[in-house]
């Protein structure tokens, strides 16, 4: 395929849901963050049929509701633990508290489907890796802003074909916009959502073993601050990464709470891919001062500049792969070595991270 | 003014030429790097009376007099130091040489305006503070991807008019197309140039300095690499640093020399300014896939995303600062300790560099 600026490139096919209605039977429990809804309708359009969600606040599943009609209103977790015909637990707990969810999941011997950040701490990072071995259970990973970001999936396609040749190097700019009225007290203490690496942060140590094709590296400088909230202390408002990874290339990513309101979107989420060929670079979520939407895709090589929209074209293959993943115990989606050794990353780059205003 | 599209800014007036013929007379000496036509043109452009030219091979003296139509041709580098009328000494020597000479038009009374990088080493650092200390005379530099870039010029302006808040981070990618053909022997000798984050990267280091307003950093990070040319050993083509600033902000930069050929100029500079009140990014030499020229300033503030074409609207007053400091004995243009720190932070990262692939 030609793009209309020339680039050659081939995209994969759209995925279509990979099982039947019935065939693969999910729950939802805890919905304390948004992402579950993401999480859900991924899975929903590549097949999986969603029979239980489960919150103790009635007011998040009355919301849920309205998103998925056909759901029932499960009375307690065990009540979606204990159904044998579910095969995966989608959960969005606290942040905190995604680890022991896991682990009680997986001891119900169900697949776990967790969001991000998985874990916060090293202790829990032991326990899962412990549980995922003994079991041979998935503990996944909704990295949204690699797997349901179709600038994204589209980069990782072009990379795989050679598009920019080896990559040297990730960068990531992960900017969010507070919206504190919006946020839930967890939101602002640090054992909660695990301090600002470890929580955005971890999209981007995924991204970077992802895009590097690496399987560890090392974090090498990691800062953190608050540098202008200082009603909520415990918020990092600010955080950066640079890491080696263990095929000799590099990867930095800063995230931020300062999305200025001016900005048409949540976030000017960028991704720059340099190879030895070419670079890539992703504006995710809009390309500035054009109003001109999402995903777009820059690709510059040994033939031109080219601007490749994603949006509409590749979809989200994760979400299937993951399905399959599951029924036939693979790991096509994402290996669960991989899943955790982005939180580690996420985790060790948090707890080593120079605090630049709270010394 | 409000630009078109509701950014309100003030751009400094056009610089104008500060001095009358004949009133600050200076000259050229060892053309090495094409830089030296940049600075002599800064330098005339603000009315600078350029009398001499020296360089050992004429085949670059004929190109410099093409240029320079008035100027002439001395016989020696004494000949421009031996005299008085000269008040200041433009060299773009081999990059480990450039010390030296500086130290040599120092001795003879004279204000220097080096190409960068400035020095390549610890000891001529040393030697160029205590010269500069004791004389009082200028070391100046050409950090042109900041002094000789009108998006650059006018992120400052913007900046110091406190257009996004305190500056809390920067970052910068200096790309740059490697065209191997058209360079000379000591391109390529470590020793000479000084490695990349020496060479391209002190132009990273000194921005770094300035948009964030620190006098001083420590490196972090820093990371070196010959990913792609093994017939040039000692080449850096990769390089990329991290620092932590004395007024609490961070830096980071990447430079390589893998420019694709499909770009339409030499490299894709970027500049990304995060603030507590927005955001400033540049696309300093080419908006990818728009054909639209350079000097892109995109700023996102509290009232929206702002797309400022600064091509033809700031000009480049470090030119005539820099004239009227030395006539004055101010720093206005930028102070001997700036210039120096970059050139230190520049020397450390790269001493400290980890070698990615050569270890």
């Amino acid at each position: 395929m030609q793009s209309s600026d020339g680039a050659m490139y081939a995209p994969q096919p759209m995925p279509q849901p990979v099982v039947n209605p019935g065939e693969f039977v999910i729950g939802a429990t805890h919905l304390d963050h948004g992402h579950i809804f993401g999480m859900c309708q991924g899975l929903v359009g590549a097949g999986a049929t969603l029979k239980w969600v489960y919150d103790p606040d009635p007011s998040r599943v009355a919301a849920f509701r309205q998103a998925f009609p056909g759901v029932r209103v499960a009375r307690s977790e065990e009540e979606v633990l204990d159904d044998p015909e579910v095969k995966l637990v989608a959960g969005a707990a606290v942040t905190n508290e995604r680890a022991p969810l896991g682990l009680r999941v997986i001891e119900a011997g169900k697949d776990y489907f967790s969001d991000k950040a998985p874990l916060t701490t090293l202790d829990q990072l032991e326990a899962v890796r412990e549980a995922t071995a003994r079991t041979g259970l998935k503990y996944a990973v909704y990295y949204s802003e690699r797997i349901h970001v179709e600038a994204a999936v589209l980069a990782g396609q072009l990379v795989e074909q050679g598009a920019i040749g080896k990559v040297l190097q990730f960068i990531g700019l992960g900017p969010h916009r507070l919206n504190a009225p919006s946020r839930p007290d967890w939101f602002f203490r640090k054992e909660l959502y695990g301090g600002i690496l470890c929580d955005i942060g971890s999209h981007n140590f995924e991204q970077m073993l992802y895009y590097t094709g690496s399987s560890d590296a090392t974090i090498t400088a990691s800062t953190i601050a608050n540098y202008a909230h200082p009603e909520w202390p415990e918020l990092d408002d600010f955080g950066d990464a640079h890491i080696v990874t263990d095929n000799g290339a590099t990867g930095y990513c800063r995230v931020d709470w300062f999305t200025p309101d001016g900005l048409n979107t949540w976030g000017d989420g960028r991704t720059f891919l340099l190879g030895t060929d070419g670079y890539i670079e992703l504006r995710k979520y809009v390309n500035i001062a054009t109003n001109d939407g999402p995903d777009h895709v820059f690709l510059v090589d040994g033939n031109g500049e080219h601007h490749i929209r994603a949006h509409g074209q590749v979809g989200y293959p994760f979400f299937g792969e993951l399905i399959l993943d599951c029924l036939h115990r693979t790991e096509n989606a994402m290996t669960q070595a991989h899943a955790l050794k982005a939180a580690e990353l996420s985790v060790v780059a948090q707890r080593r991270a120079v605090d630049l205003t709270r010394r």
